[in-house]
């Protein structure tokens, strides 16, 4: 039996996950504003067999000036809307997954699976979909709100529009479309399903009017750590972005996921998680410390401090180089008591702690060489703690071609990852099970041929 | 001075505008679904230099079983999503327009104007927004609703959508993106704008998080025949859709036009106004007479009835080869006025009627040789009432490879057609100006260096 292999993702976002990449030398300070930097990323990811690419998303400008200097200074202001740069890339590439986040707080559950799907045969099964719930005020403000909706009413939403969506992902079997010309018969309407849900947040009726995939529905895709999160997670998800700080965080979370799956009949091999890591590598760990701490020089002390800021609090009052306080009023309490603790338990200054977030954007840093970072990434991967990594890019395209030269080959040699694709959809890359019609359709999919 | 040309669209949904298209021996049935044929549509229009391709929508499946057995007979159920189809042929063309539908009712303005700048980022300045407000209780009820908006909240919902949509497309001056890496400025903040839109139906607050795109913003396209939609044309509209159904209609239209546009401090030229028009065509009439005989032939009478029971309502107590009656509770009445009236002075049957409006579903139908047809076209351009066409093909490719083959020889004969493309974004082809941003910012568009 060939060894189990990692399922490793790579997210784009923005020119990558540090604050100062667009300073670099390497940099080119319009690639995130450019479609041919994103092709070329995208073409790259492909070479190396990345599961997939993933876009995060908040639906407009959440950065602020706070504090003041730090706008001018933020790169994650200009951006490109998901779904439309993911269809774009779908045209460029073959066999990568695009998963793509959407909001279920200010999204209606037919545009959702409507677009999703509609991506999904696009790209001849390589769509997923990552839930999310928004947190943000500056994305409420965007749609009639001044408040970002309370964390129950969200999740709340997010269960029924997740539900909605996965019903209507099975409004067409797979068989549904027939095509006979000579006997008249276009679609077999028994293959069409009305879905008719009538729920607190949502009525829908559909049918979809996107046939069925080959990978019969787009991926399900969460991160969220909390309880509602896990609910939601386990219910739904097929993929989990995690952010464990350590492989004990790691198999604590991969616990209390397989304790959700099985409450809905699920199981743990049903999910797949990926740590989000940002590796700094080098051929010696003095290089790979030198790439850390060149990039770590290019953060300006007011773009650092608005990571700080925005799960901290104020923060105006103490000396960059003097210890963290205790956090006020935090954005998230649990991320905020995470961070605090950390910079305690590592002795770690305001300085310090703010140029490990601002290097990864919250993901975990790994500094080392290929063999020091693939034996962490191996330990956390072999002992189920999780099934793979998101890779958080420091700056794109350097840090995807430092890791195609260095760690890739590193993995391949211990077998940890593939050299070639062996399906041709995501849920073939990821070992997912084609999920069943909940009207007991055939899931098998439609062959469309090519035009002759 | 050059002579003037037509602007030339391409409707590309579905396998084309005639309902039993996909019965033709030509036909790939599969079509519809497959990316693959509109990146083979998509590639032929641009290499006969059309201004844009155009893509129609309902947000669910709109065709019901009315009469029973039609619904089998459809091919107008399986679909994509207009952005994301769009945008991923984006990514195989390189200088065709690309337009896409989205309902005011059914969208929140945010999501249109972020989509549609992102869209318009990723190719280069070729997006188009095709205005509409949605009609039906099919899409009504996908989203919560029984029955669709009544017509006078619909267009004040339009109106303000709008003008948010373009507000927000102002967010960016085109010279907000700086890139200063020695000076750690990435943007300057003062070129980035808060709309704080407050109205009746929508608050947001902005900014975009798209910067300008090189046609400063996306072409603002609409059809609509009614009065409120001739006032949100007069106010917004760069392309008009038209379904004159004769010259003098075509010219009444158009007049009604430049009253409203002036209305409004703009002026007829600012407008491009497009005919919808389905081409026969054939090296002979009699080959163009045969070439509509043996689709219509192809058009079951279930089918066929289908689109007058949508117009006019039940029809089931009358003969087919009989008279057209009186319309019982038609959809739109000025529609269903229109065609009972043309049925009578033409003295068409039922099917008659029905062949004629399922084979180019309602735009003007044309028959003839090259010389006829440009005859007509010409005649409609030259005095002014129209600035060009959109083409809604009978059959993808093959109308399109008819069109190329026969009409494109000879409007280039008659310099009413370009060669080949004098610019590159959708305005320029259109000839249409740059607009002027609210807040005085520079409109000529950020460059983009490509990587190095």
């Amino acid at each position: 039996m060939p060894k189990k292999t990692m399922s490793i993702g790579l997210s784009i976002r923005y020119l990558g996950y540090h604050a100062a990449g667009w300073r670099h030398p390497a940099a080119d300070p319009g690639g995130s504003t450019s479609f041919r930097h994103f092709a070329t990323v995208a073409r790259l990811a492909e070479e190396s067999c990345f599961d997939m690419l993933f876009l995060a998303d908040g639906i407009g400008v959440r950065v602020t000036d706070t504090p003041p200097g730090s706008l001018t200074q933020s790169s994650q202001v200009a951006d490109f809307e998901p779904l439309t740069l993911l269809s774009a890339l779908s045209a460029v590439t073959e066999r990568i997954g695009l998963v793509a986040t959407a909001s279920t707080t200010y999204n209606e559950p037919f545009h959702i699976a409507r677009k999703y799907a509609s991506l999904d045969r696009i790209s001849d099964g390589r769509a997923g979909w990552n839930i999310v719930t928004s947190w943000s005020d500056a994305e409420a403000r965007n749609f009639g709100r001044d408040r970002h909706l309370d964390y129950d009413t969200r999740y709340d939403r997010a269960l029924e529009c997740a539900e909605v969506v996965k019903g209507l992902w099975d409004s067409w079997s797979a068989d549904a479309l027939v095509g006979d010309k000579e006997g008249a018969r276009f679609l077999d309407p028994l293959g069409l399903h009305v879905l008719n849900h009538e729920g607190p947040h949502f009525r829908v009726r559909g049918p979809l009017d996107v046939p069925r995939s080959p990978q019969g529905r787009p991926i399900m895709v969460q991160a969220g750590a909390s309880d509602a999160g896990i609910e939601l997670a386990g219910r739904n998800a097929e993929v989990i972005y995690a952010l464990p700080r350590s492989l004990a965080e790691a198999q604590a979370y991969s616990e209390k996921l397989r304790v959700a799956l099985e409450r809905h009949g699920r199981r743990r091999e049903d999910l797949r998680i990926l740590a989000g890591v940002t590796l700094f590598v080098g051929r010696t760990e003095a290089e790979a410390r030198a790439r850390y701490d060149a990039m770590r020089d290019l953060i300006p002390p007011e773009l650092g401090l608005s990571y700080l800021y925005a799960q901290l609090g104020d923060l105006s009052g103490y000396p960059l180089d003097g210890p963290v306080p205790e956090p006020q009023d935090p954005m998230v309490k649990s991320i905020a008591r995470a961070l605090v603790d950390q910079a305690h338990r590592e002795n770690m200054t305001i300085r310090d702690l703010y140029s490990l977030i601002a290097s990864g954007f919250g993901s975990h840093v790994l500094i080392g060489t290929p063999e020091s970072i693939v034996d962490t990434m191996e330990a956390w991967f072999s002992c189920g703690a999780v099934d793979g990594f998101n890779l958080c890019p420091a700056l794109l395209p350097l840090s995807l071609q430092e890791f195609t030269d260095l760690i890739l080959p590193e993995l391949r040699r211990r077998g940890l990852f593939r050299t070639h694709y062996e399906g041709t959809t995501l849920r073939e890359h990821l070992r997912l099970p084609l999920p069943a019609s909940r009207y007991g359709d055939p899931v098998v999919p439609t062959v469309v041929e090519p035009m002759s």
